[in-house]
């Protein structure tokens, strides 16, 4: 296939190196800084620098863009997608992305398949990115409109650059759950980190504080935008675990033992559930 | 030294395997299951099982209980602990044990130290002990009226038995420390875990999600006796985040994302400065 990769991030960077790595694809790559175009073709990243007549010879078409940007360069582009080729997003959020892209590609006759790779670290930028990213990763596909063909195709790829897991959602069901997995702990986690006590917490310090505040360490743009853009479905979950905090808190302030501890043992037995340990 | 070591739970056991494995010492065992201190003694854990007349010989006595329990045990036993010797607890909260044990040792002559290993795991109980759990861990003492020579010789003991990091502070100290690092990460993973969206989540966990909800498995009896007695500094760091949570979600219902933004960086850059990365 030929691919080309537009955005040269930590996803689209980590993707350039992981197909060039694993298979014999020819990779095309974009980014906006020149400096990285060049330095993802010198370390072999990409065959060559991305241009329209390239473009329009893809099989394939990753955007690696936050959420506005990756609609905008596929809006821009939609005339230059070779039909029936397949353009994949990468962005965290799908409801906002699919159903602005879907008409564009019912109309201009390429396959749009919805992606979110479930892999990132606290860095961003070419330099972080690396072939092992997604090694044991999840990628979830929001595939509304394309063929089975067309999924195995981009599922034989993911699955060669160390993806293990492909799941497969609607747009709505993959923003209701990220909501939850995934940006409900980088607000939390951002929230946490702001206690008056955390500046002295030094030596104090247990594995529990480590793994509660590590997200927060985010790139406050990219996150900016994920949020706003699956507003409903967030705004939601941070005010069902601020309300079930209260109920903690008001159950201490009580020195109400009894309910605490059916609190507590609530979260503990949902914990177990979840994770497929009891029922 | 002769040491007696009072409950042979995940942390007493772990204890007693570990001083064993490490050091010269004589361990005496006490457990209110029978089968736990045979168990022990056969595994070699402990040297003996524990007796009146044994625990007046002690140097120093471990006791491995819950707050109340254990105040509960030096209270019965104020009478036959050596003068001079060291009784050491090592419960999670340190104001309520150390306010209730000090008047009883300075009025019998042993030196009371409260304690606190860092160290636990999502089980309990001697068949989960082992002698490495204090490997590379923080012990913090809290030596109101211990001398100096007194706390060199339990520090001298943790440091052989593996915690790399000893920290001097105040009962007060402690528990304020404890209720945001420890704490509050115990009740907020535990709501954390109780969203509705929970049960679905296969699929689309993330790293974030499994490290925001890791530690809601928990042992309800022990933690609730925990929360309750440290409400005063637990309350507030809980009424805290859920204020905090507010915040974000309310400027993600407004669509506002400069304040959402100016949110997330400001968790940024608090983390940033507490790991030590900038300023």
């Amino acid at each position: 296939m030929k691919i080309a990769i537009i955005g040269l991030g930590l996803i689209g960077g980590s993707m350039a190196k992981a197909i060039k790595e694993n298979t014999d694809h020819i990779v095309y790559g974009y980014d906006r800084k020149d400096t990285v175009i060049k330095k993802a073709q010198l370390i072999g990243a990409i065959d060559q620098a991305l241009t329209d007549n390239l473009l329009k010879e893809c099989d394939l078409t990753i955007v690696a863009l936050y959420p506005k940007a990756a609609v905008d360069y596929i809006r821009e582009h939609q005339e230059m997608f070779k039909k029936g080729s397949i353009v994949l997003d990468c962005c965290g959020v799908k409801q906002i992305v699919c159903s602005q892209v879907e008409p564009m590609a019912l109309k201009q006759g390429f396959v749009f398949i919805g992606g979110h790779p479930m892999a990132g670290l606290e860095h961003s930028g070419f330099d972080h990115a690396k072939k092992a990213l997604f090694k044991n990763a999840s990628m979830i596909l929001t595939p509304t409109k394309g063929s089975v063909q067309d999924v195995e195709k981009v599922k034989d790829l993911f699955t060669a650059i160390g993806f293990t897991n492909l799941q497969i959602a609607t747009p709505q069901e993959h923003d209701q759950m990220i909501a939850f997995t995934s940006q409900l702990a980088h607000a939390v986690s951002s929230a946490y980190i702001k206690s008056p006590a955390a500046i002295k917490h030094k030596g104090f310090s247990a594995g529990s504080y480590r793994d509660l505040t590590r997200v927060a360490k985010l790139n406050e743009d990219m996150w900016t935008e994920l949020f706003l853009d699956n507003s409903d479905y967030l705004a939601e979950e941070i005010d069902g675990i601020a309300d079930r905090l209260k109920e903690y808190s008001a159950a201490i302030k009580a020195k109400d033992g009894e309910t605490l501890r059916s609190l507590l043992k609530d979260g503990r037995e949902k914990k177990a559930m979840i994770d497929g340990e009891i029922f």
